[in-house]
């Protein structure tokens, strides 16, 4: 399986996350790839590529024109207006105050456009982003070229962001991006499959109303994990999407037996489904020593969940996404890739 | 005038605001009342008395009860938590993610309950919420005995504060729990007049349809000043509330003359309303000197202010809400105070 990377990444490095009322050094942190290419090179798996320039059309065929404009001038805007640290949201469109109006103040803009406030922004957040979203953009391509699958190593990650908003570490819904080329390509049906420890929920509000693309996250419960507010089981989609979303929040502590059981759920759906291409959203935060998770799946199992994921026979391209105990990540998100090619 | 004042406010002195993408130390701080305590003594009016307990019945009835349980114990659930921090907000239900289930995770119901992630909560706010709300149901009990006018020199402040949400710096409605007691004491229709340089969203949120009350806030534009997402002129109030709500933002840089045209109009408005008590949500925040305002008054258009309430010759309430040019805001908050007894 070939990997596609950039460099480009190491522009995005905040140094504060809001966690627990204080500033913490941010999970989601360049190591955390090198890991990964560790483990690749480790593997034998050394067919690692750089992207070319991100299909700049293509992203804005996905996001909101106005949220484009505002990653690539937040951190001028917020320069400019004086502020001292890295841009971090701190007024929000709460309950009963969402008439839709973005404020011209880079602080209210910034609220308006983010939906947590744990995820800093920098003046190379929208490089890294870009070169993130090339690399999703790359190994679509180059399945939709032929191959079986790619392994598009992104960071930062995408599947928290919306077409328009960021938060969760998350920018541009890389992911998205690549189910909108193989839609584009020629598949009829697409089918993104998510097992990061967090709920898709950018991914989800992206597809929500589609019923061209099914979308299945497996998650810790919304009333216990973040995002908190999406990701119940009973958002199955709306309109010609109704049903083409299939959520399954689980508890503190799940091991691999429940969890291997929702995603053998989840993989019937997308075979009944008839997706012709599969995303796999590559979050390892269900790992049991992951910081910031709950769930307690061991590094054998990510192989495992490979394996089961390559029964599907689909054309796939993996998406990088979460994973915060860094040491592990490496391989556990190159088990799963093993795991599939083995099927 | 008489004052009502709980040195409990104390209890509320959070380290950090998040402000510009550091923590600074917050600009709603306990030394704000001793200004005002300072400056009401040089002017004679040294009758300042502690309120009693606080009307909790009253508090439950204009708040929800979910929320003041997360008042109440949110310090604990988040040490229990194991957070190193203060309470700060860092997860919103952002746009399209308003599901409307509070998360069972302290983290999560934090930024439910919030409505921006400047306002800290320590291990004494909610008892000096209460202690502020307090002052301001003592302040209405005086005028409802036959008084004329009262000062609740509340602190922490309460026009930001919805029924359910904090933030801003404010957890109680103040000014509200006041129009809800005139209301009771026989009041057929009470107006509240916020002349604070933000946006009284909370207060707006709380009576929008309401045809008993009326409210008219004087504010920096939304698109330009927190809280940003309410307080546009087109909110005017819904269903019996429809015409109830008036909104007067106004653009950096604005001085006395518009201020205090838009400030006649909100008279003029209260008057033909026929409202037969008043509550003001005294903010001096409008200074031309306040550090995270854009007004441009000056002390003496304080004391103008004051006397063209004074016209109304309704019983009033004063109640303290912002103002962040320390040294001023004594000055500036009795001037509005000295013209209404002048009037
Ligand atoms: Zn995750
Ligand atoms: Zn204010």
């Amino acid at each position: 399986m070939k990997t596609f990377f950039s460099e480009e990444h190491r522009r995005h490095f905040p140094q504060a996350e809001l966690s627990g009322g204080q500033f913490v050094t941010p999970y989601e942190r360049p190591s955390r790839v090198e890991y990964v290419l560790a483990r690749l090179k480790e593997r034998g798996m050394t067919d690692i590529v750089a992207p070319g320039a991100p299909d700049m059309a293509a992203i804005r065929a996905l996001c909101a024109p106005d949220y484009l404009d505002f990653l690539e001038n937040a951190w001028a805007e917020w320069k400019a207006e004086g502020m001292a640290g890295e841009i971090i949201a701190a007024n929000f469109p709460a309950r009963r105050m969402q008439a839709g109006r973005p404020p011209r103040n880079i602080d209210g803009k910034v609220g308006y456009y983010a939906l947590a406030s744990e995820t800093a922004m920098t003046g190379g957040t929208w490089a890294a982003a870009l070169s993130s979203a090339a690399s999703a953009q790359a190994a679509q391509a180059h399945v939709a070229g032929g191959a079986k699958s790619a392994f598009a190593l992104c960071r930062p990650p995408g599947h928290h962001a919306t077409a328009d908003m960021y938060g969760g570490y998350c920018f541009i819904n890389n992911a998205a991006l690549v189910a909108e080329a193989f839609r584009r390509d020629g598949a009829g049906r697409v089918a993104i499959l998510d097992i990061d420890f967090h709920h898709g929920n950018g991914t989800q509000d992206i597809f929500y109303d589609r019923g061209d693309i099914f979308f299945a996250s497996l998650h810790g419960a919304p009333e216990d994990a973040f995002p908190y507010f999406l990701g119940f089981a009973d958002e199955t989609g709306v309109g010609a999407g109704e049903g083409t979303t299939a959520n399954y929040p689980m508890l503190p502590g799940t091991g691999y037996g429940p969890w291997s059981a929702a995603l053998d759920d989840a993989i019937a759906r997308i075979r009944a489904f008839g997706a012709e291409a599969l995303v796999v959203s590559l979050g390892v935060d269900a790992y049991k020593d992951d910081p910031i998770s709950f769930f307690k799946l061991d590094s054998p199992d990510f192989m495992d969940a490979g394996r089961r994921i390559g029964t599907l026979g689909l054309p796939t391209v993996f998406c990088m996404e979460g994973g915060y105990a860094i040491e592990a990540v490496g391989v556990n998100a190159v088990n799963v890739l093993e795991g599939y090619q083995d099927a």
